[in-house]
């Protein structure tokens, strides 16, 4: 991409609302442009980063078997008030509509009334399980506060995936896969090493879920965690008999501050019941179907990620997310000239800033604020050497290196 | 993808309210699910089809040098209020909804507004002129009916491009450079030949804005066309005035109905005056900023494929746009085995049929329902020649092809 053809410029400041930090530097480096509270569009940079977060997990989950689909927005009441949650009672975040021709139609804040409505059309018979349908898709929830930039959105993007069997053992099998496809999804996108599977209360179908807290000082959760025995729990569930189940008393914990990037959920019955999705098990008797529910927050997860490796410069992207890998600036008429053949040769991996009439000083600030994981900058006194400045946007390290070497 | 895995089921029926062919073929076939009229699921083919038109469309789109972005669905009714189009008198298809924490917000129809006003931070001088934006994004309109399966959706996906200029020649200009991309992407899509850049009502700010429009029995619009002076003009537009622009006489014009897969449009101030989306020229005079849009209906466009090519055993897609290419087939033990050779070798491009216990005439009927571009045959009969048995779906010719040669 070339700066001098894009739409987008960096902003010296923020909408005066955006108080989150993932929002004010994301709107200033020209990733996203706020609608309003809650509601954004992503720029092509900003774009680029959710098609790579969207690839990493398409890829993990496609590797466990799982299939994608992409399921509607404008929900039929029908099967949210079989499970009784169509109500604005039972849910306070619907967004509602009316259809022209009549009705009352929700849009989808998630998705398992639908996928359970419709799998009802492709499961009859023991033969036809397990089965694991995913989607990446907008969901809407009407939340009364939204301050928090990308973290918490009105209109947002999540992958979710639904997994149907024939018995909990099997379900218990796959919950297992996706918790280890989990794993390799967090270690991808560069939060390994802070994110953690946490107990969190599992309501009246089982003791516990699970979600992914991600540590975060501007996290909305709280959590409890002790390294040595591996456990990290809700403040929810900070109760003496889960602390018994766990093995560990109130003492070894310390508390910390997260975001929750993902949430599993061993649904059991929850809406295969009400909603009648039955199979002809292999003795013809007929039974409920298993299912398990697995979502992420994608746009919530480029949130976490522009908030925790920012700087007092801007935005530091992980390699695997980041929108183009190299941040190249050529500086005088024979850098200029060099730049232009390295970004040549890495069109799908280079933002070229060949902005005439901007200064140096300004094309360094923004690259800092953008971050690119290498900004690599040919001048007369580096091509003088045969050599590029190659600097490490995460660690500000800087190196001379060999143009034939790069 | 292996048959025996995926949760897709070819159905012996459509469901009883779906009574266009392509709904009905798209269900039967396993691609699409229906949620209600005008509201559909897409499945695992389905989807790839839709990806498949997106990857040819971005492809022709970043040619002429335009910028992807994704625009929110939820619209804030200010910009839309100042051109007037937020009342139900003036756009009689929005889907309204209200905030919790108070205020009417609507549902995008099309984005006209939003980017405009999105656009102001970004075009400041003719500096940053022209810009040429679009996106791929579910559009919402609340049809009053909604029975041409996903011809009509009230849901659907649209490519929206609009472009941003400091002159009508400049906007004159990359009009004409869409105009040649649009015919790259019905050529490439397969409705090269069937889809016609017609002459339609401007509005009150052009003469004619242009639609694409296929030739479709089922379409929903009428034109009328004269295949040696290459006119084709739409009904609403058959005017003596108007006759006598194109050179035409109404004797010379035959009727054909069709379905409009695309229209573009000078918009010129429409939207940016009322908006106030300025530039400052280089005598720093400060002008208005021209604009086109430029709209594909890309969930129609399979429908209309679907339409278009479909015969009475089944859908038939183009090469281009096929979920697959190939339609794998073995029969016998030792046909099942080449069989999975051929497809570990072709794992993007093949779709392997490897049900047990299902017949190979029901294996042939459903490859002809679903319609993939070569059905190949792997059996005992065949693999004694050393051959497999290719049949094209559209034209039913059938080859034995050496194996080594496939």
């Amino acid at each position: 991409m070339r700066l001098s053809k894009t739409f987008i410029k960096t902003l010296r400041s923020a909408p005066k609302d955006e108080i989150a930090k993932n929002g004010a530097l994301l709107t200033r480096a020209g990733y996203v442009h706020k609608e309003m509270a809650g509601v954004y569009d992503f720029l092509p940079l900003g774009l680029r980063v959710i098609e790579n977060i969207k690839k990493i997990i398409r890829e993990e989950l496609n590797a466990i078997g799982c299939e994608e689909v992409l399921m509607a927005t404008l929900q039929n009441p029908e099967p949210w008030e079989k499970t009784g949650r169509f109500s604005n009672q039972q849910v306070d975040i619907w967004f509602k509509t009316e259809l022209s021709s009549g009705g009352e139609l929700g849009l989808a804040p998630t998705h398992e009334e639908p996928v359970v409505q419709m799998m009802k059309n492709y499961i009859s018979s023991y033969k036809d399980l397990p089965l694991y349908i995913y989607q990446f898709q907008t969901k809407f929830r009407n939340e009364l506060r939204a301050k928090s930039g990308i973290l918490r959105g009105r209109e947002f993007l999540m992958k979710d995936l639904y997994s149907f069997h024939t018995s909990e053992e099997d379900l218990d099998r796959f919950y297992g896969e996706v918790e280890q496809a989990y794993e390799r999804i967090f270690e991808r996108v560069g939060l390994g090493d802070c994110t953690f599977e946490t107990f969190a209360s599992g309501g009246i179908f089982s003791k516990y879920s699970h979600e992914y807290q991600t540590f975060l000082p501007v996290g909305e959760d709280t959590v409890y965690y002790n390294t040595d025995k591996s456990v990290v729990l809700n403040k929810e569930v900070l109760l003496p008999e889960v602390l018994a189940d766990l093995g560990v008393t109130r003492e070894e914990l310390e508390e910390a501050t997260s975001a929750e990037v993902a949430n599993i959920f061993k649904l059991k019955f929850k809406y295969s019941e009400p909603l009648e999705l039955k199979f002809a098990d292999a003795d013809n008797s007929e039974k409920i179907v298993y299912m398990g529910c697995y979502g992420i927050g994608v746009s919530r997860l480029m949130g976490v990620i522009a908030e925790k490796f920012a700087d007092e410069k801007g935005l530091v992207w992980p390699e695997s997310v980041a929108p183009f890998r190299y941040h190249v600036i050529g500086i005088g008429e024979a850098g200029a000239s060099v730049a232009e053949e390295f970004y040549a040769k890495h069109l799908d991996d280079a933002l070229l800033d060949d902005r005439a009439n901007v200064r140096p000083g300004e094309k360094f600030a923004d690259a800092e604020l953008m971050g690119l994981p290498y900004r690599i900058v040919f001048s007369d006194k580096t091509l003088a050497e045969g050599r590029a400045e190659v600097t490490v946007r995460a660690s500000g390290e800087k190196k001379l290196v060999k143009i034939e070497e790069l």
